[in-house]
């Protein structure tokens, strides 16, 4: 392919819109161009590397066995109430209203579609398993679509949806996808690793994301880099504490505490450790208030607390605060109060002679002895894990990172298959809901995951596995009828022998060819210039470094070939 | 792939819901499933043909130098009003609207976002010719879709456009694609015929549709079978009437005609042919009045007025035909009508004494010479033509076909880069508008075409080319592990031979799945069955009909690839 015929519309400058790198490279590459907010335009060098991902997600979903199918975009709400996803998604979702006043969903995902489907043609064990997948445009409603196609509006996904007679035959459609995606990732160039998850808005039992390293991630991931453990830091499970010591025995204590409310102002009051307190959050589920108990030195995690609650939580306001606890936000505690539920972190449990407020403005109890003192029914994992805790398998100190998440495979369970009746006769003839995984794959995402991962300060540098070609032709003192004729030939020699090029055959200087070579970051570079002229032989320059080689016009093609075998 | 393992839900009997050939092909073979009106799944079976057919598209977009993007489905309203489209558009237009209120269109075409594309990043002559195009999914806001994928609300199509820099490089580029649409369509497997088309709300000044002969089909086509002119029914020309005699030099002469309004009730009435009648019809383009005559035997085609008249028309209710004429219905004439434009067919020229209404109930004129008796300024090619009429080229007798529209080449001239602002500067720096072309494939309907012209009773006939897989290899007496074993084992050497293979492995009848291998259509079928037991000889049997012939299964990759090299 000449550049002259294709469109790269390259750019010298970072775009103001850019916040992370591989936004801002592939905009200056001329990979993609935004059309509005959250909307992109792939342009032929992006979309070329998508098309490659997508071909590799293809075959790898093939070789586990799955089926390749299409579904509308466009599903009808009443499926989304079938399900009972109406009210939990409705606020990601885009709506088109036909002319006819009909509401339709622009599907975010395709549960629903599929299960409707396996529910009218799927009547038999003898028909199962069954792992069926489309590689289709999705849409959500982002309030803030940010980081380019990263988080957009519109994206390309790869979702598979498989359905087992039982739980053991599904977790073995669960390994076939985990081992599946790990082949993807790898085959695109990417290191990423898989971290336990939270399910979500998908439900069911369990689920990985597999996530990509990487400084900009959105998710932070906590890892034990001594046993391997890895998880969402939204999902991270916290170590149980060891119960230590016996609780104090000596009497509760009010004391008075003008002014003091955060766990900092209390410590330096009480001349102690944020470990001694016991903090008491109020949380707003809905309506209904509940206090949440928790150790001063740490932070509750909501998503946890959410799941336990069995829906979205916010903090109370100083109004539901004062209502539940008769005092101001700060003064909150756990002895004496009534009339609301209270939950505590197992943290709790190692607090020996604690400090709480009174639920009295300015005033805290001490000498808090949980178990005589307070009516806490229920502990759980409510913690916020963090860099420097205990690794939950092995003790070890955890470590934060943060990642892109390019994959995510979930358990259903038969969340589904009930609610939408994909029911098989089993071999006594008697109805069974099928047992299903959903497994999810941003193959848009994935490009610019692959660009954030691999890019040094000059551009992008692409593993040969997507890169939109594999040789980029440089010609230099073109006009040369000479040099024209030698780089159209050796672009003609590598397309024969399978390889894709570029020619970069614009009337530009040196500099500015080099320059978008880099930045476009094909894998390898050949240049033809004025010394051909003396030499008889071309450059051949690796992106990723290493020396620059020549070479004969007649040994490009193996050179080149060797070069790629060799994984450039 | 093994039947088992795969989806396809083949149905014994016709689908209520399926009025044309394809539509219960298609059901009926489990390539597509309803979702909802206007939207289908594609099954397995399907989606491989449909992905075929895409790839042959792509190939010969490419091989033509096209260059391939993927633009958004979503686009900003904004981009509409900009081309002046959103009116004529909005009516078919799907429109979604985020939960911040802005409203997004479901692109059913994108000659707009492409133009703005153009705009942004082509400046000059250097960068032109570029042919853009992408193969996406569609949206129309059909009021009654129908036959399956051939007409529905969501839908795949290849989309091209062309930027050149003046007519006649525009007119290179609209030759090219003509070619590799008919390169196309015959690499498909199907019969497709360029017939002349009317440009509708794409405008423009030239178009083709590519058209598959077929009974269901929508569009009406005019063709000459001795100088192979064609062109959709609602563009045809009509050949000019040779003006013949003198008119009449008679005078006219009013006449009570109670109660007969029709040319048919006229005509028995005078005791004369329809050829004689001037026929007076009001037309509202909005609010105003259009008064089009016609010679009694010919009708309007409304298709080429709206064209005429730069806009919708439709005939006129009683009241405005009586605020036009001040007569009722059945009684307009064009002898002494004022304050209304009127416009006539040039049939009329060779009408020499004309019979005609009065504008009075009840009342008609006889002895009408048009150019002593009438105020008409205008004379247009106003009449459908219909079969019999003589070709506008060579003056035989036209035939009247029916038609699939399967593709649309547009020349569009400079419309959309003038409202939108594609400029190129020339070579003196001059900014100039380029000249566009737009380049239109319904994929999936194409696929249905497809079926709907190669069948027969039995079921579908693929064309190698596109059929979901190339050899269907039935196994009779299942259960016999012996069987079950060459069965497979001749699955597995022609995939390792490059053959696709689907294998019935199901245990059913042999009659259920002969008639499901006749009904899916795959091109070549295998028998493994109990003779083979005897015999050593698998069974091969070309779905298009001739001889069952027999071989060795180490003979069968050979004789497999023979007969698809021969299109078997």
């Amino acid at each position: 392919m000449k550049w002259s015929r294709t469109l790269i519309p390259t750019l010298r400058d970072d775009p103001q819109e850019a916040e992370i790198p591989s936004h801002r490279l592939m905009l200056r590459a001329g990979l993609i161009k935004k059309l509005a907010s959250g909307l992109y335009t792939w342009l032929p060098l992006g979309f070329r590397v998508l098309k490659k991902v997508e071909e590799i997600v293809r075959e790898e979903m093939d070789r586990a066995g799955a089926i390749e199918i299409l579904m509308p975009i466009l599903q009808p709400r009443a499926l989304w109430e079938a399900s009972g996803r109406w009210e939990t998604m409705e606020e990601i979702m885009l709506l088109a209203r036909s002319h006819s006043g009909r509401e339709l969903v622009l599907g975010p995902t395709h549960e629903e579609v599929v299960t409707d489907l396996v529910a009218h043609e799927i009547n038999s064990y003898r028909q199962l398993p069954k792992n069926i997948y489309q590689i289709n445009t999705k849409f959500r409603d982002e309030i803030r679509p940010r980081f380019g196609v990263m988080r957009s509006r519109e994206f390309i996904m790869k979702d598979a949806y498989s359905f087992d007679v039982d739980g053991a035959a599904a977790d073995r459609s669960y390994e076939a996808m985990y081992e599946a995606y790990r082949t993807i990732f790898a085959r695109c160039g990417l290191s990423a690793m898989a971290v336990e998850a939270d399910t979500g808005v998908m439900g069911g039992q369990r689920s990985h994301e597999f996530m990509v390293p990487a400084a900009s991630g959105e998710d932070g991931i906590v890892c034990c880099d001594a046993c391997g453990y890895a998880a969402n830091a939204e999902q991270a499970e916290m170590t149980p504490p060891e119960i230590g010591a016996e609780r104090t025995a000596e009497a509760l204590e009010e004391v008075d505490t003008p002014r003091q409310r955060t766990v900092e102002e209390l410590c330096a009051f009480f001349a102690t450790t944020p470990d001694r307190f016991i903090k008491t959050l109020i949380y707003l589920k809905g309506e209904e208030p509940v206090a949440v108990l928790i150790r001063g030195d740490r932070e509750v995690n909501e998503i946890k607390l959410a799941k336990i609650l069995g829906g979205a939580v916010e903090l109370a306001g100083d109004e539901a605060v004062r209502a539940a606890t008769g005092a101001p936000i700060g003064f909150a505690g756990p002895v004496g109060l009534k009339g609301i539920r209270i939950i505590a972190d197992r943290t709790l449990n190692t607090v020996v002679s604690g400090i709480t407020g009174a639920n009295r403005a300015d005033r805290h109890l001490k000498n808090v002895n949980i178990d005589r003192d307070c009516q806490v029914g229920e502990y759980y994992d409510l913690a916020l894990v963090g860099a420097g805790d205990a690794c939950p398998r092995c003790g070890r100190p955890l470590q934060l990172r943060r990642g892109i998440e390019v994959g995510h495979v979930f358990k259903l369970g038969t969340k589904y298959s009930r609610a939408m009746g994909a029911l098989y006769k089993d071999e006594n003839g008697d109805d069974r809901p099928c047992v299903m995984g959903c497994f999810g794959i941003g193959v848009s995402r994935t490009v610019a995951a692959v660009v954030e991962q691999c890019s040094d300060e000059s551009g992008i540098v692409w593993p040969v596995s997507i890169a939109p070609y594999q040789v980029h032709i440089v010609l230099l003192g073109g006009g040369d009828e000479g040099l024209d004729r030698v780089a159209a030939e050796a672009h003609d020699l590598l397309e024969a022998g399978g390889v894709e090029a570029l020619l970069d055959d614009r009337d530009a200087a040196a500099g500015v060819k080099f320059n978008d070579a880099d930045l476009i970051g094909i894998p390898l570079r050949v240049t033809v210039g004025r010394k051909f002229l003396k030499t008889g032989l071309l450059e051949v320059k690796p992106r990723r470094g290493g020396e620059v080689s020549t070479c004969r016009p007649d040994e490009l093609l193996e050179k080149i070939r060797t070069l790629i075998a060799a994984g450039c």
